[in-house]
């Protein structure tokens, strides 16, 4: 039986992911990272589904469809969304479920532009500069929690 | 044999931990934390310290034994020393090692001076908002990626 | 005859309206509040289009078509690009018609960041925190000004 | 049977409504207004009251009184005491009824230190740019919020 | 023999004292805050007068009166002129003798606005958070300072 | 034949020249300034009303009535009010005469709340620094204006 | 053979060029402007692309499509983008070439919020205030240093 | 019996107390604040510690250790540690009891950075420009508020 | 026999009075405006000596020189370099006599840049707005004081 | 027959072009960029003057001998001066002709001081970033709008 | 005889120098530049005191002790006490000798928060940017400055 | 045989030290420093230039001329132009050589526009409140440096 569903969506040009530069962002795609999370979940018994997208309305829709899907958790790293998107917070304001906010730089080593997140004010935490081993660490979190309150 | 050793740093007020407002920090002490912490380490043949101050110049003072003892990383949880001690900062910006940068609750939530912090500046990853969880997953990160840079 | 025509804008996240805390929001959906102002639209002769997007683009789009159609007013509640679209000022300064700005709630206690309205700066009329009713109250404004003009 | 009372008070400079740069205020003077207020009221049955003062003091005074006579709501515009006065916002906060802020034009187009509004930290509702129709509109908000409780 | 003339000023929405919000600001009124200020002065052989107003003029016009007929020191709680009055502030500078400032509640802990005091920058001493008691606090510093320069 | 109409009005506090500080004022009082004015204007034929006031709302009556009683100019030294009463700037704006706004001192080196006038956002000009001296240097150059545009 | 391709990218409300105020834009559509490139490209053996959207989405695939079907280079007028779009920004990072940003009007001399550009933090050069000239003076830039380099 | 307990903190650099400007800071050494204050205590039957350190990490453990040992109220001076420890307002914050804050001089007629305090945002009063008699003012607070308490 | 002697500075630009934009700034010419000064001086038995330039340095070699040559006065107009230039400041500084400021326009209604004067930290008075009778105004306030200060 | 005459202004160190960090800003002297704009305004029957300095004043003067000339149009580099000087601003202000602003670098990716410029308050186009074919980019702009003005 | 006494004080991580970065800091220790004080010093007649701490409350022992103990002069590195340490400013204002403030680094190049100082506002001196000579030369400032005044 | 050539610069209103408040500046004049410094450069070998200019370009033009004859260091006192002048540090930019920045006094002391430097952000040391002896130690510390390179 799932322990739950969890929505993992991709912010602004992250479908660039492993195509680019490299020798900062390593060479693992973003189907390498959601095949990585989909393995993690499949193990924990949960459903997962991965999203990326450019268009800042497409994200808002998804969350909204995960309102009534029964997703529980979202794992969001909103890119460049991030720092601009009041429309994104309102959405995630709208969910009810856990919402884990994921970057794979630490944007605090950044431009200043780059140091405020409106995703911030309602994600219940925040991982930056782990890498894509941050989405796993995520995931991670979302799982025991669910255990511990399951038991 | 160990794979390294890691140093585990608890800022101001964390002592208190478990002892106050367990509705909203749970009842699990410091102590806990720290055990579940060498468990885990233990099991991945990790050298743990844990250290726990009130006192800017005692965490400097670590920071710069860290540096002379073959230390290879750093878990940190800088509390209220996050906003204001470029001490810190220039203590962690001394030591070659890794430094993860753990809070308990999810910073950017709570009042606007507890939005900055120093030690971002320095830190490889950031992680708050996952409660204790988030000293594991600083720990899990430091563990895989040790795993994968000796493969 | 019809008195002119008038286009209804809602931003996005208004297409929850009525489904998320109805005891703030109340349980009245956006359809009914676009029933409500096509009722009284029709009862003054008025011709009235309704459409809700979270997308900045489609709602740009809609604003351009008004142009073409014989749009004379836009009634627009821009919900969170209200604070961040410099685009839809720029398509709502390429309008000639009256606009009218309307939010739900008082926007001026919540955020500061949602204190700021780009759109304001191009809106004949700012109504915020009369409820739904505060588009109705948009409308009334309209029907009344045409009304006087006309005289 | 009145269905409640009503208080009007008009801000600083009020008083020159109609007598001053009519191609832009129009020729209505502030009696016009208070007479449309008060025909509306009638025909609702409320109580009005309407006061208009260059005294930041008696405007606290009045909204003073307000609380002792059974006056369940007030219709304010600040004009220039909007941002200036603390006084006018703590006295509206010792008043438990219905709150809304009139402004005949659109503060928000005019120069920014009228952009902030002390009166709208307070206000339930927030009505700018739609001439001295704002007033009409602020009442009926209000006779029909009345009227849906009553219900 | 006296040993001098205080006046006590209340600013504005202070005569609401104990009819508002009792829960929180007590059952106390000014007339009872004044009329212990009254017995304590008399026991220590000070005259003593107070005085509330909702008008900034009235305020000023009673600290000029004081300076001419011979008040040693004035204890003011200027409620919301303490962050809009600059001509409070005109009018204290003019008056030679000891200034007292006293607020009911911890402003600091309020919004933003009220943190910043212009009478702070004439008063020899400040009280806030005390309640009621701190006007007590501020007359019991008075008759000490002038019984230890008496000395 | 007079040759017009000035008012001189006076802000808060400015009933005490001459009797405070004289090292730095000066041992002049308001009425010798207003009396040396007087004479300046009657030796030009022009009317002169002089008004000080510690109320905001007295001096915003007396601009307004200025607009009907023919007066064809205002000298203003707004005192405290220079820097926080946007009401008397509203005031003057609804004034169609000549407004120049004195200071008595050089405000610009005292403290940085004054550096700032609403009324200079008006006034057609600023004198400040010149002591009393200002005053008479506006009156000069009103009765000059009026001389060289009468030519 | 081809010298290269550019890819010409205009941002949202540019579709309504030339339909909107020509005193000021003149008369010249996008299509006149577009068509004017094209024709001084295939002058000098260039390929181009020319695009309009509304939609900050669109635009970003678009770049990402440059990325991968061989486009030198990207000129773009991100039109109210420039000001709100740190994901116009990072996708423009993502690519490799030469990337000019162009504005018909002198932003620098219109609001506030139009005088920072987070385009310009990537462009390789900034053209602004030469009316639709400025697009060819762009591609003029373009093909010399290409012909530059080739030498 | 014990009424209860008081702790009493002095900040950084008031060991120098009555040592140094004694011709502004008084002959009243810190010593002699204590005895006073212990005098105090005494007659109200209450139980009182006093200490002083230039050390925030000892400041913060004394206030942890008077979580643990039943004191009931801190009487607090942080010296220049108000303006920069948030280690010590968090220490606070864990503190349950009562909590007044005490300045020698008026902070807010010093330096700029003088006029923030972090202990502010926890302490129920504060006290400032009442010279050493501010701490007797402080206790006098606390063993009235106890005795009314405990009517 | 002279009653002193007078410099009057103008700034960069000036020399172009009269002849740009005559409908703003006048006919008048900086050489009118110097002989009516010239007049006037004579008439009160002052020397005066008048000098324009646009370079801050000659500016600054002119106040140097107005130290050793017995100049008692300067009368400066700085124009743009009052805004800018720290280096007039402090030749002024060092200058010991007195020091008026003249600007012809209201500088306080132009851009925010124009609202801060360096000079004005140094100037015992300014005068703005009276346009080139603002000169007239300063060496009036001059001689007045000489008079008064012989007396 | 001359088209017109266009003055070319270079500010401060632009001498040291090409001679300073060639690998940055190339070989070309500001000889070789004053030489490729005469030739390029020989060939469309343009009279052209170059100059550069390192004196505010000198700058200044030019512009206003470009007043009296006949120069139609002005290119300039304000370089540093671009940010500090508003007597430059003043000086083109009072010149009607065309102006446009060149900076060799793209400004806005160096420190944020040199991201604003007074110029650009004035200029009718801004280029930068496009090396000293900027310049080129101007003149060619320049004729272009005169042929087409001509036409 | 001794000259005088002098307190070297270094502030946090400063005793790692020479051990971290000698490619920047270079290879000499904290010994190494104590020795060679101490060696100008004794040629010079000095007594000489140095300490180092990471403890902001040891640093502020140590002043306070060097005024009890005959010190006439300190020369302190605050490091990055530097720009969070008010307690340590303090302390130097209580202390009545010379002040010197050395940083090895050019702090101003550095981030922003390095650019300000609290110990700057008691420093008699600051040297910044020398290497370990800052050093060096703030006691041959000392004591040249001694000579001087002894003579 | 000459160690190297240093430039000594003096910028605004140092032509005037010693002759002005020789209470605070002391009696020694400009001549007596650059004295001075002659007399210390030529017991070291070095040649030595002095310059002192109230004009910035010719502060610049002097900065060129070092770059082209041999010049090795830069020691600049740039007075008022520290703070405003962006063409003298882009001069500085472009000089090779070593170059301290020396103030008279502590800037920190002073007005807040005194205490950012444009030229800190090029010097490679900042000696500031050392008195003229500043300028000693800054060439003391470039004699040592080129002695300790040499070696």
């Amino acid at each position: 039986m799932s322990q739950g569903k969890v929505l993992v969506l991709h912010g602004p040009n992250l479908n660039l992911l492993g195509t680019r530069q490299p020798e900062i962002y390593g060479y693992e795609t973003l189907d390498d990272v959601n095949n990585a999370l989909r393995e993690k979940a499949v193990q924990a018994d949960w459903d997962i589904d991965c999203l990326q997208s450019n268009h800042e309305g497409v994200l808002i829709d998804a969350i909204h469809a995960a309102r009534l899907d029964g997703t529980g958790a979202i794992i969001i790293n909103p890119a460049a969304y991030t720092h601009t998107s009041v429309a994104i917070l309102d959405a995630l304001n709208a969910f009810e479920g856990t919402v884990y906010e994921v970057h794979i730089s630490n944007v605090h080593q950044r431009e200043s532009f780059r140091h405020h997140s409106y995703v911030s004010l309602r994600a219940n935490g925040v991982i930056a500069g782990l890498g894509t081993q941050g989405y796993q660490a995520a995931l991670d979190a979302l799982i025991k929690a669910k255990a511990a309150s399951s038991r």
